[in-house]
This record gives C-alpha cells, structure tokens and sequence, in this order.
C-alpha cells in the first residue's frame, strides 16, 4: 500500500521497454539522435504547435528553473503560490538559474491561486524604480501542490492579468498529464491557448525514469536555451535516454492513459475515505492527490500494516483551519502504479 | 521645509572640510592610506572591539549585501521583515551578491520583527534536506523602517534565538547613530554584547556624501571580504575618500550629535503633531522617522507651500489598520540639516 | 565502423539488465534508493577509501562542475590544459557553477600538463591582492584529451606543486577506467594516494547510459555538497536510475573489462596504421583516443565507404606540428562496443 | 618624486571646488539632481552624440563589469589584450557581474591587440554549439596597459572585425582622457565613429576623487542598466558626489588640461632617460606611463632618494625581450599632479 509519492516507482513496461529497443546501435549525442527528434515532434503534434520548442532534460527542477531563467531579468521577481514546488522544494535553484531573481509567494490562505489575490497584488505594485524587484513572471502549478486541477477558465483569467502587466506565464506541470486526464481539456486548451508562455511538463512522476520537458509556445523566449541548457550540465550526452521515453510515454496515448489510472485511484480513495467518521478531505481533489485529516490511532495502525504515507505540513492548510489534536494531516499520492487492491486494502483497514 | 529623505542633504560641514584637507598630497591607494587606517581605528576603539573587522564602501546597498555574502550560503536564507530594506529597495541586490541565497520575509502586521514571530516561524520549519532552503541570516534595521528602535533586550533575544538554530545576526545600520542617540546605549552594547556577529553602519545619511562600514564582530565571517569587495567594483581607488568622512564622523563624537539633532527635530514634529485633530502617528517615533495620517487637504496645502514629503505605501501599515478615504498615508524624515525653524513653520502651517 | 566518439552507443547489456531489474517495485526517491546506496558502498571499497563521499549525477559537466564548485571560491582561479574539456567543450559551466571563478589554461604546446610548466606559472604569481585573481585549484584530465595518461608518478608531482601553493587537485575522470586498465595502476594509487582530492569518474562513457560520479577523497570538501546537487537541479528523484548503472558496472569488474576492450581496438587500430605511408600518429596512444594526420583523399574515401570518425581542431597540435595541405588532422575513438571487424575493415580500407 | 600611480593623488582644485559647491542644500538622491543631469549633457555635448545613455558610477571595475555584462550573454567571452586591466587587476569580477561569461585573453607578446591577432584568433572558432563559449565582445583599454594609445584607424579595424562576428566592442578608458590629449583626435572619432559601442570613461585617474562614466552609445544596451547598477550596490544615494566632479572636470576643458599635462610630463622624463646610458624605454610612451628597464643599482638610489614607482612583471615585456640581470623592469606613471621639478629632480639624479 504505497501512497507516498509518485516518484518511487520505475518506469513503466511500455516506456522500459522503448528504453530496451533504443539502447541498441550507434546514434548522434547530444540530442541530436532519432529519438529526441521524433520526440519533439509528437510535442508538437500533442500540443497542436507546429513552432513550438521543445528541449529534454532529466529533472523537474532543471526544467522548471531552466524555464524561468528565459522568462524573467535578473532584477525581476516570479510570483508563485506559498506552496509551489518552486518555492518549497527546489532549494534555492529558481535563485541560481536566473542569477539572482526573487521568488514572491501569494495567498498562503487557500489551496489555489486565484484572479483576485494576483489582481490585488499586481494593483498595488507602486514600483520605484529600479529600487524595487519588478514582477517579471506568474508561475502556476498544473495540477498543484494541493491536489487541484486549474480550469482552463481559470488560467485564461491569470494569464490575462499577467499578459496585461508585462509578466510571462510559467506553468509547472510536474502532474500536467494528471490535470490533462482530470479535466478533459486539451493540451493545447490548457496551455497555450489560455495564454501559457512555457509548459514545463513532467514524465517522470507519470511513468517514466528521468524525463522532463520544457516547452516555448512563445519561442522568442527560447533564444539561448541550448547555451543555458549546456552550461548547467543539463544536456546529457547520450540523448537517446530522455528521446526514447518520451517518444514513448506519449505515443497512443500512453501518458494519459497512466494518468487516469492514478487519478482514478484517487478517486477510489476519496469514495472510500468520505464515508469514514474522523476522516476530513482537506483540499478537492482534482487529480492524483489526496489531503487529509486522519485520526492519529488511524494513522499509526494503518503504518503499522505497511501503509506508506507522509505526514503533511499543517502550515500548507487553509488559514482557518482549525487542526484538532487527535488528528494528523497527512498527504496520499497515487501513480501509474497504484493497483486496486492496495487501495481497496487501505480503505478496508481504515473501516 | 524638506521632509522627504535624510539623503537629500550634502555632507556635514566637519565631514566636507575633512574631504578638503584629506585631498592634499600623495597617499596609498585603494584603502591602504592614513585615512582608511585612522578611521579603521576609530571604530574598534568606539565599539570597544580591537579586533573586528572593518571595510568602508560608498553605498548602503554595497554594505548589507556584501556583508550577507560573507553570512549565508547560497542554499540559505536570510530571515527579514517585510518592510526591511533589503527586501523592499535593493533590487535583487541580496540574491546577486550571495549567489542567489533567499529573501524570507516575517510579519506583514507589526512595525517590527518580535521574537515570537521568529521564534514561531523557526519551530515550523521541519526541513527536509536539501530539498527546502535553510534559514541562514536573520537581518534587522536599527532604527527600522517604520522608525523604531530595537532596545538592546530586544536584539538579545532575538540573536539568541538566532543563534540557537545556527543564524547568523545581521544588522542593518543605515540610521544607527539615530538609534544609538535614542537609546543611549553604547554601539558596544547594542551590536556585539547583544549578539550581532556583522552591523552595516551608514554615515551617508547623517552627514557624510557617501560612507558606509561593514563591521565584522565575528572576525572569522570576514575571511575573503576583502576579495568580495573588490570582486564587486566595490574598493575605491583612492580610499582617503572614505576613510576621511568616517574619521572626522566619529570624531569627538560628531556623529552621535548630528544624530541627536535628527532625533530631536523628529520629536519637535511629534509634539507639534500631536496635539493636532485630524492627525495619526501610525508607529511610535524612535528616532528621525515619522509615519502619519494627515488629512488629504492638509496634505496638498502644505505641499502647495513648498514642504516636502512623501506618500507613503498603504501595504506597510498595521495589519489591522482601517484607512480612511479623507486620509494620507505619508512620510516625513528628518536629517542633521533639519532646521528648527523648517519644523516650526511646518506644524504653523499644519495649525 | 564508427570512431565518432564513446558517446553514441546506449549502455552495455549488463548495466542494461541492470536497469530493468532496477525497474521493479517501489523504492526511495532522491538518492535513497538501496541501488544508490550500494554503489555509494562499491566505489568505497574499490577505492579502498570508506570514507570518501560519492555522489551521481547524470552529466559530466555536471559532475566537473559541482566538484570544481566545491574546491575554489568564486575569486579564485582554476588551472587546466588549454585543451581541457571543462576549458573547451562545457560552455561557461565552469563559471556559472562555482559563482564566477576563472579558468586559466595553461601549455597550449604540449599534450599534457607537466610539473615544468605547472611550477613556472605558479612561481611567476606574484599577487597583489585582492586585484589579482588567485590560483585555487589544478584541474588534470585522465586520460586526456590528447588521449594521454598521466602516471602515478606524474600525478603526485603535480598533486605537491598544487598543495604546496594551497591548490585543491581535481581530475576529470571522463576515460579514467580507460586509464586505470591502461596502466594497471589501482584505482586509489591513481587518485588520493597520489594527491588527487576530488575525482569526477564517468561512466557514460563506457557502458552506462548517463552515470557520473563526484568522488570526494577530501571529505571536508563535500561540506554542502547535497545542497549544491539539489539546487542545480542535479538531485534525480528517481535515484536508482544512477544507482542500478553504477553497481553494475563496477560489479565483478565489468567497468575495467569494458575499458580493457576500448583500449585494445585503440592499440590495434594503431598497430595497423603505423605501418601505412603517410599517415602520421600525432601522439602517444594510451587510451581510447588516437589523434591523426591522414592524406586528404584517404579521409575521403573512408567516410565514403562508412567510416564515422571526426576532423579535429589543428590549433591542438603541437605547438611546432607543420601540417602538410595534403593532410586532414582527424580523431577517431574507440570504445566498449567497437568490434575488432570495424578495426580490421578500417585498416585494410585505409592500406 | 610620485610615480608610482595616477591614483594616489587626490581631486584637482577645480573639482574639489565644485564638490564643495555642491554641499549645499537639497537635491535630489539616486541620479536625480541637477549636477548629474547636468554632467549627462556635458558628455553628450562633449561626444556629439546627443542620444548616448550615461550613467556614473565611483569605481572603474565597477564601470566596466557592469558595462560588459550589459554587452554579453553568460554563456559568450570577452576578448581583450593577456595584460588587461580586465584580465590581471579586477579580480573576478568580469565573470561575478556578467553572470558567468569568460575572459578569453590574446596576443601575450606585444603590447598592443592588433587586427591580425584578432583576426587570427577569430578565423580558427569553427563553433561546436552550444559546447564552445562564444566570442561575444571584443574590450581594449585606451590608453593601454603598456601605456600606448590605439589610432583611431586602428580602433576602427578592430571595429570592423568584432562587428563582422557578431562581437560588440568595449573600450576601457580609465585613462581616455590621456589618449584624446595625446592623438587630437575627438572623443567622438575615437568612439562611437570608430566603431565603439560601449564606453568607460574614467575620470578618477586623471582629477577626480572617484567618477567613472559608462557611455553607451549603442542605447540598446543600455537597456535595464539602472536595475544592474542598482542591483550590484553601484547607484550612490547622494548622486551629486558624482554628477559634480563630472560637470567640472568637463568643463572648460578641464580634462584634457589635467591629462595634456600628465603626458607631458611623461614626454619630460621620456626626453631625460633616452638619452642615459643603460635605460631602456621597453614600450613606445603614447601617454602617461612609462614601462622601463633601469639598472638595478639606479633603481636602489633613486629609491633612497625618495623616487616612487614600482617594479613591474617581466611577463608583460615584449614575447622575444632579453631581461638582463643587472637590471629591473619598473613602471612610472605621472599624473595632472606631477610637477615639472619632480621630473627634473629625478633625472637628475639619474644621470
């Protein structure tokens, strides 16, 4: 019963065995083979951008920070909810990429961030200049660090508000493929279409071993990507490694399909846990994510039967939460490789 | 009638005629003439500290950066309020010379940073490494940006809490010797004795044209400051330019008396203020600062007759403070070159 | 027949099997994996040093740069060859990585560093700080990029004029297993034994598909070493990616037998040139590397008959090389998965 | 008997004067007084380029870092002469502002970067992208480090060349004032009508007490500057310490007076040592530093005497240049304060 992060698994059969098939014979390094060139054009086709840009690389923190770093000046600031993985979990990587640009949360008091909180803060920005750090760039999270799926109404709205003050918008979509299966949108509706500029899109979480892509709709800001990618030791060699998963995670749609199973187990979760007394489902949930409320002789007996799950921040809860002392805030997490029984296995010990 | 900022004046007429005198003959350059050596002295003799470390640049910004250079790794953060300066109006100054360390900024609500609030945000953080950005620095201003001064209990108690999770103090010193003549506590006494490991002590805004100081207490932070500084365009050539402001600053206590000065106008503008309708004092004058409601009318009438101070940023009040609309938040800063005549035809006007 | 480079083939079919049983079950991520954490144990023992520390990534630059990172300060100054990779072929990684240190090559003439060359610079420094910048690390590649290998002997000369002066030693381990089956020296003579403090060893190279080590035989230099990892985004969340390559290719000596085979195609390619007229062995063979002068029309007929091999730069020749207009200077490298047939069908192409 | 440097002396009385002056009252902080705009317009007059973008800055490393990291991308180098200020005396302060950018350092053995150096080294860059770093600016000083000054027919090829490549061109004139009063030609056909994009402009050496211009006459890089300046702790709070010495050290001339004198003073002491048995003036003497080979035993004695200057590093002489042992190589340098008795008392005691 592992519920303790989308990250613990190995890839999956389809996506190991594209490994297998492109590991034989001789092909151009550095990005250059057949795999990653393919791979770069099933992006393109996905996203229905024939211009697009697309680069690999191994980790979410270099795809997110990499991204940034060709969105925002130096002296600008990226704005971000209090709980962005940016903000929270990536050291000071968002500060190194850019040389020195400043991370600004928003709204700590709810899950998601909204029009209103981005509005208020962008309203009253009387800048003196350049004493102070100019906003530079709205990052949002798809789906997000409380399990929520923006609406492609939603991220028109903020991307407006961005676009009208000069800000680009960045998404991370570490679970973007989680919210594709969640809501039903397109790619391209829930990208560029609403206004993203660049789309930071994770498989690693959903699938693969190591591969992350970041992708320009607005392909002036990729200029010098190549440089930025090489000088920070993201550009692996043998490219065929990130080329071939992703070619493979995307072909028939093999991500969504993984995808919908994690949500849907989610979602088995969700059905289960609602009915139990003592057990608050804290955020809603969009996607493969699940925060709760468990009584703490719950959750000891649960780890006790070799249930995996983390103990959660209580600082990340709405700001008028009140946390009672026999509870433990706790966070779940579903991936491609949840089964049925391990959820069905929690839930009947949980009864 | 100038109100507007403590950095609109000249030097003191001491501090030019030292410049004058200094300007005579042939010296080492680049901090190694008799200038720099004297004033070197002066400070650890008035801070009663032989052997910290001294280093003179030419702007605020320069000194708090350069010093938190020399106090956090760049994985770190430094803990600040929200209002400090640092945050506010150094650009992304602090991230650009620590290597990209992080701003965290404590307490929206109060004019000052409370041991509770630090101690409160030291106890939740549950870091896991190396994932989350580790506190590194707590910074504080004396006097602070809302014209408060820290007593010396105050700073103890926060240096130990800093102290006993690992952080370094720094203090922010732009308007020190207001905060020294305020308190009358020795420099002694309110920086090391209290805990602080680095002061930044700024002279420009009290009657000098541009010298600032970086004082190592703790002499071992200082290792390869003299690298920092040159590295940064920092070293003047000719170093009698610094080293003459500091020296005929501190001499025979002229600083603490231009401070006084400051102070003393400040607190003539309270008295006069005080007894008026219509106007708010929002923070309690500490030193030469003071942050008031006044009447929109007033506002534009005493502007109309040539007095001049600034509107100041709503977002800085107290959390809990209601705005009028018939009402102006501004602020007014009195320097050593505020006349008493400036002030008494200020509040005869304001009558 | 394919000497392009070691870069172009996928993993061999034992770090392959690895990676697929690696594939099963759940598992810590960010490095805690069991796979991680025995090759952490591997190196150690093949070291014979348990107390070195070690960590993957999954680039070379990323590797040379984190190491060099953590041995110099940004105003300090990093020696290498001038055809070193980290001077040449890792843009301004070098740089970027270590906040601003400089690299400064030395010996364009030679094919390798020597003690001669070394100790003259060195001896020359006279520095005027803090306006000089300061040597702070000797950075030797092995084997290197003229496909030489330094001795033992060699190695420790260079190691004492470094320490001697203050300078941490780095290699650049990229071909380091083809150096270590080349001389037959242990692994740990070749490194910390000799003086080495940090060794960057590559396995991408040879067999694996992206597995970079940074080995630190100066543990104090490791000091934040994770924080560096993690906020340049090289901290995988999938560890076992690295891990199960690792363990495999060092297990049962795999990673030497590897090596052993690049080598001896290297050797044989030049036993059969060295015989033919009019082609000229620039330097010594010792590795995997050969650098040549082939006659023009020869270049052309090899490639036309399917030989992939590379012009290379004439300014790497030595310094006092007259090139003949009838000859293209050429690199051709071997590696694990070079066949004797693709010697052999090159050789009798070329007679 | 001063020649040890053009920055041991203080301001000239005419500019001392004006900073006098310019004590008085209140102005404006940050840039915004009316001494400062003032100076703007002088050195638009002065260029007759009426459009340039000025900024003042109190350090000459400050000034050309800041100006070349507004020229270059992190990912490109710098090209200058191997004894560039840039290069030997700014520590790493080129890489710390330009983000990581590289300085690539040509032409060891003359004193001056020619066009067929440049040419040279541009031709052979086959670019392997992104794995090379770029050439992405080309800086010579003027006057230069060996004391000579570039014709403008010279700057223009050099122009012609960095253009042709993409390479911008950054002059570092920290003694340009020098250079004008010795060639007659303008400060414009010595700039931006030969090809100069970028400007520094050093008064400190020659009459000021710290002022240093950056003239950008291609505005487009001029973009974002004031957030540069301000982010590395560059933008004085009381500008008029800056804007005041550059109105009068332009004024009237003044300048160039100050510098014509310098030189001639230099022309003084070349007269006198040409014609002494045993000296050898190494370097054409264009301006105001003279780099000499003295008899060791002259060199003892004229120090006695109370002659400064300093013994200079052989790795500067010419490339094929014979060091006897019975002599030293020195440096002198006159400045606006040298007097023509100093000059003559030294020669005298020479002879």
């Amino acid at each position: 019963m592992y519920f303790g992060s989308d990250n613990q698994s190995g890839a999956s059969h389809k996506v190991l065995e594209a490994l297998i098939n492109a590991n034989q014979g001789i092909s151009a390094s550095y990005g250059e083979d057949e795999w990653s060139q393919k791979a770069v054009e099933i992006v393109r086709t996905i996203f229905e951008h024939p211009d697009c840009q697309v680069f690999f690389v191994a980790s979410g923190t270099a795809a997110n920070c990499l991204a940034l770093s060709s969105m925002v000046k130096p002296w600008q600031t990226i704005l971000c909810h209090q709980q962005a993985h940016i903000a929270m979990d990536e050291s000071t990587a968002p500060e190194f990429f850019t040389g020195g640009a400043r991370l600004v949360t928003l709204d700590a008091g709810k899950g998601r961030l909204t029009a209103t909180t981005l509005s208020s803060y962008l309203d009253r920005q009387a800048l003196h200049i350049p004493h102070n750090p100019v906003p530079g760039a709205l990052s949002i999270t798809q789906a997000n660090e409380a399990g929520q799926v923006y609406s492609v109404q939603e991220i028109t709205e903020l991307a407006q508000l961005a676009h009208a003050k000069g800000l680009k918008l960045h998404m991370d979509g570490a679970r973007f493929s989680n919210a594709v299966a969640s809501t039903g949108a397109s790619p391209a509706e829930m990208t560029w279409r609403a206004g993203v500029d660049v789309l930071c899109l994770g498989a690693s979480k959903n699938g693969c071993l190591a591969a992350e892509m970041v992708i320009f709709f607005d392909s002036a800001l990729a200029e010098g990507f190549e440089f930025r990618r090489k000088r920070t030791g993201h550009l692996l060699s043998k490219g065929r490694l990130l080329g071939a998963q992703v070619e493979a995670w995307f072909a028939d749609g093999h991500w969504l399909k993984l995808a919908k199973h994690a949500n849907e187990m989610a979602m088995r979760l969700v059905e289960g846990l609602s009915v139990l007394d003592g057990v608050d489902i804290v955020w809603p949930v969009d996607a493969n994510e699940l925060f709760l409320m468990l009584p703490k002789d719950k959750v000891h007996y649960l780890q006790s039967q070799g249930a995996v799950f983390y103990d959660w921040d209580d600082t990340t809860l709405p700001a008028d939460y009140v946390v009672k002392e026999t509870h433990q805030f706790v966070r779940m997490v579903t991936s491609f490789a949840t089964t049925q029984s391990e959820v069905d296995q929690f839930i009947s010990l949980l009864r």
